[in-house]
């Protein structure tokens, strides 16, 4: 890794954007924001042998430091527009590393028309370290917090759930415009991004917005790759409790979740709507088979700080 | 480290701020953005054994971790608004180091009116790993570049300059009230902060603006610190090249510049005022000492991508 050359070399991969007026160069960027607009914030820092294995590729890499972001973004139901990207590099990585990873990650920003605007990139001694911040705005009825469920709301999941870890976590897609889709379509209570898996995520969900749930366990969209993992635990648990999955998890009310299921307005997307329980009143999270109600506790990993 | 714990006790620090609209615990944070206003962005990533050693301690440590970010708002003669603080930290690391290190880190924000909205934290085996994002608004005539400096400015820099590393580069105070008064003042043609040192952060004003400079050796006010490195370069060698003064270094008009040097508008906040040299048509930097004149090459450490 010769430092020097790696910064020059991104700075020349600086794309035009119309927002940004001054790019990396100067002492901070300077991004264009919208009259009566609040600033989205949120980040995610990628740690080697902690968050990924080297061996999954920089593409692979650079392209989740950035959907992890925009994912983020995606649960408010919000635009992605610019994003900082720092980076510990140690001194014995490939240059043809550094780089293809930085062009994938930009690749994967430049989908979503999101700017790249600065950083701070060191060559150490250390594992690879990766810290993304992306900066985004509300999109029409303003963010959609964690904090709206209502008792009697639907509850809703996009795609399929469980065995990420098959490859998923890597080459997810953000669902950005699926959750512009439907803040459009319908008013969303609630809305929260499945990293820390199901359970963990629907924990997050009542806990913020002061009530309970059910799932029902034949309602749950799993995903082929959970019903691959061959292991001891069942693709109903895989699917609950994996994480990574990075769909969108939401609370409408039930009128809006009838005609959401009906329409599938994401059909066209690729992708699927799932009506897998409703919020209530008292402060549990149960799960329910046709033969047994149980609690359901927040398996998976349930860390997080804020972004 | 008990991770979990840690993530808990950071989200009970959190600090109420009127700009906060949403703070950590949702997927995004949310900040009200005044109208008009454009969006500034910095961002600093701290690497144990590579920028700081873990015996400076963890209130050190998480002074210097804002101030550097708070430095490059300052530079910009921009406010800064609110931070996300992205952390690595080694499982073995104690709770109370963490601690120590993240109430130093949020009051020397608090210091400047910023608010800590987030984060995202993890513990690993490799070693402290620190990343704060700053974003900050212009203040009264914008933000201040570093390519506006013309010919026949003058060059102008705030403090002492040099032997940082005997305990400035962890406790300076960053310029960001001198860097508003100063453009309330007068008319900021361009400015910088010393990160990699006088040399080569003129080298990067000049470069940007697109001209050359002459530094008086004799004007250069040399540190303390710098008079009692005891070694091979001289102490005018040290205030050159050792970087990290975080020192204001500006172009003004020569008008300004006398009106400046004369009033001493700083003298409140116990900061002097410093005339070193010129802006020139020439692309050079040249250093004039009595007897001689010299090219000035960019000393020091010179990195540096964006922010």
């Amino acid at each position: 890794m010769a430092e020097l050359e790696y910064i020059r070399w991104i700075r020349e991969q600086t794309r035009q954007h119309p927002r940004v007026l001054l790019p990396a160069g100067d002492d901070c960027a300077a991004v264009k924001w919208p009259n009566h607009q609040p600033l989205l914030i949120t980040t995610d820092m990628l740690l080697e042998g902690s968050c990924f294995l080297r061996e999954a590729g920089p593409q692979r890499i650079g392209r989740k430091a950035m959907s992890v972001n925009l994912s983020d973004i995606a649960a408010m139901a919000a635009k992605p527009i610019a994003a900082v990207v720092s980076l510990g590099l140690p001194h014995d990585l490939p240059q043809s590393w550094a780089e293809a990873f930085f062009l994938s990650l930009q690749a994967q920003a430049a989908l979503f028309d999101t700017a790249i605007v600065g950083g701070d990139t060191n060559a150490w001694s250390g594992p690879i370290t990766i810290s993304v911040t992306l900066f985004g705005e509300p999109t029409g009825k303003g963010p959609v917090t964690r904090s709206g469920a209502k008792p009697g709301d639907a509850l809703l999941v996009t795609g399929g759930l469980g065995g990420s870890i098959l490859g998923h976590h890597l080459d997810f897609t953000p669902r950005v415009k699926e959750a512009q889709l439907l803040h459009q379509t319908v008013e969303l209570h609630a809305m929260i991004d499945i990293s820390d898996g199901l359970a963990a995520d629907l924990h997050h969900l009542c806990q913020e917005s002061g009530c309970g749930a059910e799932v029902w366990a034949e309602a749950i969209p799993i995903s082929e790759s959970a019903q691959r993992r061959n292991d001891i635990n069942s693709p109903l648990h895989h699917a609950l409790s994996d994480g990574e999955d990075f769909e969108l998890l939401l609370a409408v009310n039930e009128a809006d979740a009838q005609r959401l299921i009906k329409t599938q307005p994401l059909k066209a997307l690729g992708v699927n709507l799932s009506h897998i329980g409703r919020f209530t009143k008292e402060g549990e999270v149960v799960l329910k088979e046709p033969d047994k109600s149980q609690p359901l506790p927040a398996l998976g990993y349930t860390h997080q700080f804020g972004q």
